[in-house]
């Protein structure tokens, strides 16, 4: 038996199927948790459909205090992070009718070839491919390879700059010198994605892959840049489900304090 | 190539040898450890080949102090949080040899998908359907979607609860709400898989996927609903082939401060 | 749509491809990120192929202070702790460019059974196959089941033996058994790979895994074994890139403390 040939088939019927769903979240919804119809998951487990249906799809997704849009950033970065590529097609479909863009989407696979790895990234390539096909998205509505950057902060980022070289730049230089070449003055300063939702995406895939020790300085940032608590609270409602409540228990206590140390509290809310 | 059509093959290929192997544990044993023949394993890795044979099937798998049933528990729980589908429908057909029933499958699916994220339980489904086709299991011979459950320890609950709202309530009332709701008054108080066995799953699929934060809290609970320490150790011993040797070490240490704080240590032996 | 059938192809048409590319490590390169070939990245995103072609395969294979050799050790070590097998076929094929021996990577998977877990091992193996038929390698080129072992140091390994007793005897004697006997009185002596790279295979594993607890004694034992300080440093340069930045930076600061500790800094120039 070839798990990934059913997978295949199940794919391409519910990608026929959601053309002719009517466009609302929650009919796309039912698209978003897996390639596996409801009655797959049926056939093994009765009680798993029902928490599917009923909990995830329709209590979790339309939940207030994360949009769609962003609950769907946030499911298709911990997909990417834990390289579970198999549901990601008809994810990205559930974010097309959400609103994320094809070009955004294209920038949080470019974005996650850093965080999460270049083989994570390709695997999200392969699997992506054939939904752009679908919909006639060719690299020319994609955020280019290169030109204008979004402008930079250049005091805080020599400051980032100087932290890190004093801690690592003795240990692995490389490493220090890409993160400054490669990350910041290049990958975080693309215009294709906003640096709020960068940082959704970041958060997102470290708590995804259980990368802790990242939170606090990427929340940070991500809070600076206009995340809200609420926002951040119920991204971890949403990967409670796709990344697993073990991962989401040990983030809860990093996140905690990163809301207790940060200046006004007022400003994120 | 395509390694997972290759995969598809051997896995019928086995699945056909199955029935006809005697019905022993040593038999079942080993189709237990992958897809891949030994004679596969051998033209990569002799070495491999041998260690496969010798220690893991004949002498992991026949260790005292952990049922094969159990064993067989341990290691769905460990490819299932690992996502390591490829080898479950072999594994699958072992542990019913090893008296696992389809609905505890069932169950451990469900249960998973919790405690591994709903994506590791959807590739699980799809692993798992052609399986229970072959062996005519429908779903009227698994767990009901919903119906009665367990009693409950009230007190305990709500002390569990009013513990993780002053933890977390402000910080993340989504998550705090459904691990109320979705957990601890629903999953597990299902009655297809009984506390002790949904221990055992839950401890398993921590230690393989390196989430040992949650550990001392989840052993404990299945200590305290029969587990044994020489079960728990045993789960280790199976763990460290199944889920790797740093995984095990790591999780030596935590398992071995909670057995120091048990308060009777006789009455886990 | 089934990215692995998708796949499949690629890795076929890259396999061929690579027989008529000249044989320098940069022609060599370019089959090295992924079995998605550059115009699949550049359809879903072409900022990634621009830092696949320009970053990647140009800057960091290039670097100096790790060998190509090396790099490929370092990149197949991470693919298979991650579980990453789609790209494993070209990165075999790339190592093999880089004078890694199929005995060699034979034995690399056959140590990663035990630090990646089985599971992964076995994965590792279907994968490697059709390549090493393709080569004509035979089981008589490859390592052999059992046979002469490397010369032990009897009291270090008493003294380990005896600290890991110490530790853990009383908690998990399966796994403190196994331990001494299945590794190291047998898989750390045997001759397909030298002390010095299994602690650079194993080292990667860990950063790729995650498994940081484990870093600080296996990268002094590289580091005893002839692994020097810059060889350590510039894997974590090719780790931030095929394991993710959150992976390395996590490393770093064990990697330095282990740097800080080490009795004569200069011996490991």
């Amino acid at each position: 038996m070839n798990a990934h040939t059913l997978l295949g088939i199940s794919v391409s019927v519910l990608l026929c199927a959601c053309s002719s769903t009517q466009d609302t979240a929650m009919s796309s919804a039912s698209l978003s948790v897996t390639a596996a119809s409801l009655e797959d998951i049926h056939s093994v487990s009765p009680g798993l459909a029902r928490i599917k249906s009923q909990t995830i799809d329709s209590e979790v997704w339309s939940r207030p205090g994360l949009s769609l849009r962003d609950r769907s950033i946030v499911t298709l970065s911990a997909l990417i992070a834990r390289n579970q590529v198999d549901t990601l097609p008809s994810q990205i479909e559930l974010a097309f009718k959400n609103g994320v863009t094809p070009a955004e989407v294209s920038e949080i696979i470019t974005h996650l070839a850093f965080y999460s790895g270049i083989g994570n990234a390709m695997s999200a390539v392969l699997a992506t491919q054939p939904v752009f096909a679908q919909h006639g998205i060719d690299s020319t509505q994609l955020p280019a390879a290169q030109g204008n950057l979004l402008p930079m902060n250049e005091q805080s980022e020599a400051e980032r700059a100087a932290r890190v070289e004093a801690s690592f730049g003795a240990i692995a230089p490389g490493v220090v010198a890409l993160t400054t070449d490669a990350l910041f003055r290049d990958l975080w300063l693309r215009p294709g994605l906003s640096p709020r939702d960068r940082g959704l995406v970041t958060v997102s895939a470290l708590v995804a892959a259980g990368n802790l020790a990242q939170v606090p300085v990427h929340l940070n940032k991500a809070m600076d840049n206009g995340l809200t608590r609420v926002e951040a609270s119920e991204a971890l409602t949403q990967l409670a489900f796709y990344a697993g409540w073990p991962n989401v228990f040990s983030a809860m206590s990093v996140v905690k304090d990163v809301f207790a140390m940060r200046p006004d509290a007022q400003q994120d809310q």
